[in-house]
């Protein structure tokens, strides 16, 4: 009789079951008693409910002996492979699919190019195949997907789903990507911005277990940020929060695809760098010019990196953040020139919060985009397990 | 035997106090009935705590006729004038003492210079008889002072009540300001950055009974940020978010005060711009030689508002507030131009979230942050009712 149960009771149970499973996840292992503590639930709720998700099978029980001699304890931990994610970036100029377990270990991966595509119809095509291999070897391991997390150039309208207009994202304005997937590929979809996934990313699978509020910066052909805050990401009153690759660097600067002018973006990101350079077509010239003395290309770098340092200033004052975390296609030929940066950012920060000052690197590099997208749907997992996991539930005892 | 009682039914009885003060303050009026509705508690519960909070004197009962034919409905709302406030605002170069109501009315105000006094002490002993004169006015008149709220220039250390390292503002560094006042004059003492006791005056007493996330910017001797998301300030994880003097708007601009360089502050604020311009000493000199058409002056203000557009274009992108308000000394002198700021900074922003850009003036004007210093006791008051009223607590029938 499930179904007649009320509303709310269901409501009460899955806040329960979230709360137990982020407990869970927080300290990797736990046991009942010690779950009671941290839940300030009964006893004999935390016995049903964490009955109830083994049998889902999203967490099972495992025996250790404790720090005194001998004595067995029976820890709860998440059963890592029994669901799989999938998760899919699509960027400017390529996309990524991956399929990850519980954890957001990367168990498959393809990437693909879609330079010169501007027909989200066609770019889906070409993913499909990719999916539906991923999809086959999931079904192939009895291991449901529950869910597919995409991550893509925003802004967007979450509410339905739909892309507004993405600077430099041409054929994509106002395209239903959520409905479209959900379509094509019959799966739970999520969709997100690709630098608020990346910060998801370190949220559930990164620095985010030490971490609760962290700024994640991706520069590559835009620059976009993901702040976390109390552990959740903020989105802001119009779906606009953390527009970092929008502030203004330069007075009087070269008008942005947003409509600012002398924005970071125009200046910092992989096009405004070769803009500025003028002497090459990839990201590839422009480094290796400077890796061969090129005078113009060194001092195009040096401004380069002094915009770098002023926005990472800027965004310490205005989100004061315990950590910013750097990604994207342009951070890898950067990383040697991390550590100039970091002192000289501390240097232009109050002096009592200098040593408060972390610049870190992407946990998951290249595919910080693909991984923050299945870490979307890990999250909602998280927040409504019975929601999406609702053709798993056990029967009920009555 | 209040006291044995746990001390967690105390505090769910304060939560629930607190919801009930929160609603009344969002409804301004509202009948038992409507409670239940708004706050989810049982009509026993509201009959008990809304009883025990006209007993306090908090609220109370006002007869209106409903839309419907001359039926008569008891409603509540507060007493606005059995507890005042008082809010202190101290600034680099003057302090302002308000005594309020409950509302935020101003009953009475007195203003004072403290140019070139740079001892904490000495500026407190010029407080110190007008606090007294205020708090003699309170006794006459029967009402208790709930608190002492005070607006001072940030960075501080809230945990124990000690101000950092503020900027421009010599004598006062480590000087523990809480534990001073707390002494002086026996009253509850909270104190805020001046920024955020302005954003507070917004949230409490100005446009925030509509708007829940804001952006408070004064402009002085130094430019702060006040952000309220979902009603609540936000302080970051070193208590320095919202720090929009200090993002960057001048690629290898002047070193401010904070470490960093080209800082809007270091260009925007009154020191700023009587700096660039270089011809006077005050504010004012510096606005009537812009009216008498000195050019140089006419340049210097072009692009101080050139500065002020990019910045609030950066604070947008940034912060995705519903609102951003501006106060502070000098904004007197730019609302004549902020017909012209709006339009620029809209043509800025995303064109489909032009719209949403809202640019409006302090509610308080001159007195905001002595109001914003009243508005965090109000604050405190209603989060924990019965920590603020301890010895006003009516007694318990058993």
């Amino acid at each position: 009789m499930t179904d007649i149960k009320p509303i709310y009771l269901q409501k009460v149970k899955q806040q329960n079951m979230a709360l137990i499973l982020q407990k869970i996840w927080e300290h990797e292992t736990l046991s009942r008693v010690e779950l009671v503590e941290l839940t300030g639930l009964t006893s004999g709720t935390i016995t049903n409910l964490t009955q109830e998700l083994i049998q889902l099978r999203l967490i099972r029980e495992s025996e250790t002996s404790s720090g005194t001699v001998g004595r067995k304890r029976i820890m709860l931990k998440y059963l890592q492979d029994r669901y799989l994610i999938v998760g899919l970036d699509i960027g400017r100029t390529s996309y990524e699919v991956v399929l990850t377990d519980l954890t957001g270990r990367i168990l498959k991966s393809v990437e693909g190019n879609i330079v010169g595509i501007h027909d989200p119809e066609k770019v889906l095509d070409l993913i499909t195949p990719h999916l539906e291999t991923m999809k086959a070897y999931a079904a192939g391991k009895g291991s449901p997907i529950i869910g597919l997390g995409t991550s893509i150039p925003g802004p967007m309208d979450k509410k339905i789903g739909n892309l507004l207009k993405p600077p430099n994202f041409p054929g994509w304005e106002g395209y239903p990507i959520q409905s479209a997937l959900e379509a094509r590929f019959g799966l739970k979809t999520c969709i997100e911005d690709d630098a608020r996934a990346s910060a998801l990313a370190e949220r559930w699978y990164g620095l985010g277990r030490k971490v609760q509020d962290l700024l994640f910066v991706t520069m590559g052909m835009g620059i976009g940020g993901g702040v976390i805050m109390k552990g959740e990401i903020v989105v802001g009153s119009n779906g606009l929060y953390g527009q970092v690759g929008h502030i203004t660097l330069v007075p009087n600067g070269a008008v942005c695809a947003c409509g600012n002018e002398g924005c970071w973006e125009t200046v910092g990101s992989i096009p405004g760098i070769l803009r500025r350079w003028g002497g090459g077509e990839t990201i590839d010239d422009f480094f290796q010019a400077v890796n061969q003395g090129d005078v113009k290309a060194a001092e195009c770098l040096k401004e380069t990196l002094y915009y770098l340092e002023s926005a990472l200033t800027t965004l310490f004052n205005t989100y004061d953040p315990e950590v910013i975390v750097l990604g994207g296609r342009l951070y890898p030929y950067l990383t040697m020139h991390m550590d100039e940066i970091r002192s000289r950012v501390k240097a232009r920060i109050y002096a009592f919060a200098q040593d408060r000052v972390h610049i870190e690197s992407a946990t998951f590099g290249a595919s910080q985009n693909a991984v923050g997208a299945a870490a979307l749907v890990f999250g909602e997992l998280l927040a409504k397990p019975l929601q999406m996991l609702p053709n798993y539930l056990p029967q009920e005892t009555p």
